[in-house]
């Protein structure tokens, strides 16, 4: 463009030269055509302003893809912690597993199905496959990135995309690993985990996140509350019924089963809320308007809020109830507040944030309560926390943030109904077909030494 | 270059007064006004420019935020780690209500006292409300956000803001809960905690960041060697002398505490140094101009540099002493480091960095010594590292960073004099109505039991 | 405004050609004029979008130095849970030292050795000392940038590439603590240390990444398959045939060595994970075109699917050979996929970076068989991971990734070689003057009490 401008303006001087006679015309505008240039030549960084945008934007996805996974340790070591040392290399194996498979699955399945082509119910699996993505990067002028996609400040990466979006997927399925923690059999698990990462999680994570029929009625769950969380909560509660509880949990011989090491799950705590903040202000998913950057923010801060709201309630209502302050009740209730924000933190005002982490720290102690009196064993408190809180998440985003409470309280009853039966209907084969749970005498060792033929402590 | 294109462009005017008449020149004359007007398009752009500087700025202050939250879960095993195993339950509970706590308390009156209006001594606190947040983006147009703000090129959401302040808060806090472990009352830890993150903190605070008296003089503590850290460090130790020592600390029947987990402290240390990335760097609180980024890359050095020198030397200063090499002291020793470069990395050298660091990890042994040797029992050396070592960093702002010294020794005297003052009296009269420490059987027994009737650890 | 302009110089043409002499024309000139004036002034921003493109750039290498640096308390737990109990504080001991004395070393020699001045295999080391870094940023305006730079778009702070290449430098050392656990004594940890980070490892660095002979080769090692991690893989397994296997690894008398926790093995793993997406990604080095945007997070997702891959084999292989899915070779296949892909994540495909993973997780469970049936006693398998699957790394760059072969060969023999000889003549020296390897009293005891008198471990 400095070319033609260059050009222009000099031919400008010349019949200035010609047809007026001044010599000091010419001059004058030849002057005017070298600071033109000048401009034009700074204007060629335009274009590497939007560059930027696309920098700034991918840098932020991809950080917060690293805070997601990150979770993964959190969830790995918080459920290493509140179990029976006999049970940790299981329970660490698991998680292991949950990532490396979950990430294999739903490189070459899920993705596919969660972001395809489909009708709104059903989308058809499209292999993300070696030939869609080059090492080179196929958009090297600004102008091809304009020109095929119609974002025009925000474009990312597939391969970032794909990469916040399958940390999304793992930690759906490393909810569950806790809730059936200390007599499934490790193959069993391996199965339950390809199926989830691969197959359900991808189709409910459409019907919303795929632009499918919730997505339609309007329903907003922003970061996943029900949709990662309670998907996670739910198919970890049909495993907890299906395989029954540990033995020695319930009846007349039961024994206190505590956790055998509670700083593993604090600090496994502590790491899921740094997580968080990716999990949560990464849903944004752009990050270059002003608008944008204040959501964000927003999103960071409720986020946090609703995290001690729920710590300092679940911590009140829990010492009244059992008349000692009780530091799982208050780790549990800092993941309450986070799973309950989860769902809303984009729409609600601060102190909104705090009142829903409020009565989610509130809710999961009697979710507890309610799986200690029905008889269900879920020793991390997988369902309380993210299947309950979940819901909440949801709901509380039509009560606090106006989404349309319609929508809201169809896919806070659809997809963990969904997860659920499906779940079920899994482990009821697997245990139909007897590879579910561990004989008595094996789980009576440890999964560790049973299924793994190692001990997690040793001298 | 816009006044140069002025006078070129008026004179070019007067020109067609005097003279012309071709349609030649009319041609160009529209040609240059196409080409002008390309340009001008491109110029929409600017704004956008402005939008990402804003970006940026937003990004990199809610990075160094949850960098400086990861903190908690440092603190969190480093005190659990160099404490007996019996009180793991209570350090671990104390650590997740600093932060819960903390985050309410600072949001409903802290950060109204820091950051109000006040006569430079005392800041009114004014509720930071949910009126003043609304979940959408106040600042819609680039043009709205230059007319609301001075700052051209740094505009930080207010939700980051308090998101990084209330972590600073934290911070202070949670120094505390090492000093007076094993013997503290829980429900009077609560209100101390309260107190400190609602008040104590935010005021003096107030008295520099907030633009105070310190401040008009001059004081220079750039990230809060002892607007943060000493604020914990002399609030322990007012903690620590009033409470006295732990039974059997010292005295004819003195038995060695040592930690119950150096896997734990070493990993809490490690992560403090990763937290301290955001700490340090962040509170250059700007990144998008030159000078910015080159100062707070400056900054990220000399904070390694300091940390490493300050390990190495208390690593030798206690292996001359003490005749081994102690791991904690190594570790004491990185922090020491860490917290002596805090008040000025953004003003001295990386040469100054290494001597500053390298005299903080002599120091921090030092501090050890004293303490033992006029018993007083700070179980994880919190007033050496954090008390002694921040009240060193801005001593040494002055020696190496030309910062004023009359300031520097008035900001080293009064804000840890203010911290030890209000909270041994807060302490006495705890002590008074006799809330502050537990039963001499409970403590033996252990605060887990006595006071949370848990444990930390089982089989 | 672009109307505006268009309106005002198309008046002009039109007011050219119907008459001049005018004062109608100079009035419309005149104001043309101060539309362009106005399209200057908005033009002074383009300097700062060049600013921003550099914030951008030292933001994103910043965030990933301290995730390299967040590796050092991922190896440090790592090596802690998978050695005995006895060792603990030693091997922790020398992890904090690995840091701390690397960052020394590497300021004041190692840096200026390897991106000095030299001939291609020898680099004369230039003091990076203070007279170079001052406090004040040195380039106060995008002109000087400019004129001092030749790249235009990225320009890194000597500071935060110095932090991101000693991130380097102490992971090269840290590797090798593992391998030569629980017999050497500390104050020769403390001279290998030193030697590594200030002459070894920046020696071979030059090679490649300070232009050297390799680097003329067209030798591609992207991340540092090789020239880190088979330095420090090299350098642990000449350790470890110096020093010779712990009392009782190996022959009739031989005990299983299993470590002591598990957890700390797994919770170092995902750490390191975490780190990796700092090592790897960080490596493109510049952020700011869409090609490096594409290929960083091509690099990053990369790098996931490598873990995977080879987690999912390591466990499939050893499963099949020892009947049982071992915990700890689900790890270790983990990181053997991380540093199989470090050569080569930026020019291979996804699909490629699966199999080059898959076999990094087969080859590491072959190599631990190997080093077992060859009595060498690497405690923690950092010969197989970061040697073996290093060399691994630099030739799949060549298959997969088009890098030339005879390159890839040349590397992959003289670098693991050099660190090899080099150590084994160093460690040899040791030995010969007797401060190598501790007593066999002091082994049985552990190094904890026999060295730093003091356990890791207590009530």
């Amino acid at each position: 463009m400095k070319r033609k401008l260059w050009y222009l303006l000099t031919g400008l001087a010349l019949m200035g030269t010609l047809a007026f006679g001044q010599a000091e015309v010419a001059e004058v505008v030849t002057e005017a055509a070298e600071a033109v240039e000048e401009v034009a030549e700074e204007v060629d960084y335009f274009t590497d302003a939007k560059q930027l945008a696309i920098a700034i934007d991918n840098l932020f996805l991809m950080i917060c893809a690293v805070l997601v996974i990150f979770m993964q340790a959190g969830f790995a070591i918080l459920e290493s912690g509140v179990n029976h040392s006999k049970n940790t290399v299981n329970i660490l194996m698991k998680n292991v597993m949950d990532f490396s498979l979950g990430v294999l699955l739903y490189f070459f399945i899920g993705y596919g199905i969660m972001y395809g082509d489909g009708n709104g119910y059903f989308a058809m699996p499209s292999v993300f496959g070696p030939t869609e993505v080059a090492p080179a990067g196929e958009y090297t002028t600004a102008a091809q990135v304009e020109a095929d996609f119609e974002m025009d400040w925000s474009l990312f990466s597939t391969q970032v995309d794909f990469l916040f979006q399958v940390a999304f997927a793992a930690t759906a399925a490393t909810i569950v690993s806790g809730a059936v923690a200390g007599r499934m059999k490790f193959a069993a698990y391996l199965i339950y985990t390809a199926v989830l990462t691969g197959f359900i999680y991808p189709l409910s994570g459409y019907w919303t996140w795929g632009e499918g029929w919730l997505d339609a009625m309007g329903f907003h769950d922003f970061a996943g509350s029900v949709i990662v969380h309670a998907v996670g909560g739910f198919a970890g509660l049909a495993g907890a019924i299906v395989l029954g509880p540990r033995i020695g949990r319930f009846g007349k011989d039961k024994t206190p089963m505590p956790g055998h090491n509670l700083t593993f799950a604090s600090l496994g705590v502590f790491i899921l809320l740094v997580g968080w903040y990716g999990f949560n202000p990464g849903s944004v998913l752009t990050f270059t308007s002003i608008d944008a950057i204040q959501n964000t923010m927003l999103v960071a801060l409720n986020t946090t809020l609703a995290a001690a709201a729920g710590a300092v309630f679940a911590l009140i209502t829990s010492w009244i109830l059992d008349k000692k302050p009780d530091l799982t009740m208050a780790l549990n209730g800092i993941l309450a507040g986070l799973v309950s924000i989860t769902a809303n933190a984009d729409i609600v005002t601060n102190m909104s944030a705090i009142i829903i982490g409020l009565l989610g720290g509130i809710l999961v102690v009697g979710g507890i309560k309610l799986l200690e009196a029905v008889k269900i064993d879920d020793p991390v408190g997988a369902w309380p926390v993210h299947g309950l809180c979940g819901i909440w998440g949801v709901i509380a985003a039509g009560i606090f943030g106006g989404a349309p409470m319609g929508a809201q309280i169809a896919g806070a009853i659809a997809i963990p109904l969904y997860a659920f039966v499906t779940m079920f209907i899994l482990f009821s084969i697997l245990k139909a077909v007897g590879v579910l749970r561990v004989s008595e005498e094996d789980e009576m060792i440890g999964l560790d030494l049973s299924e793994h033929g190692q001990s997690a402590y040793g001298d």
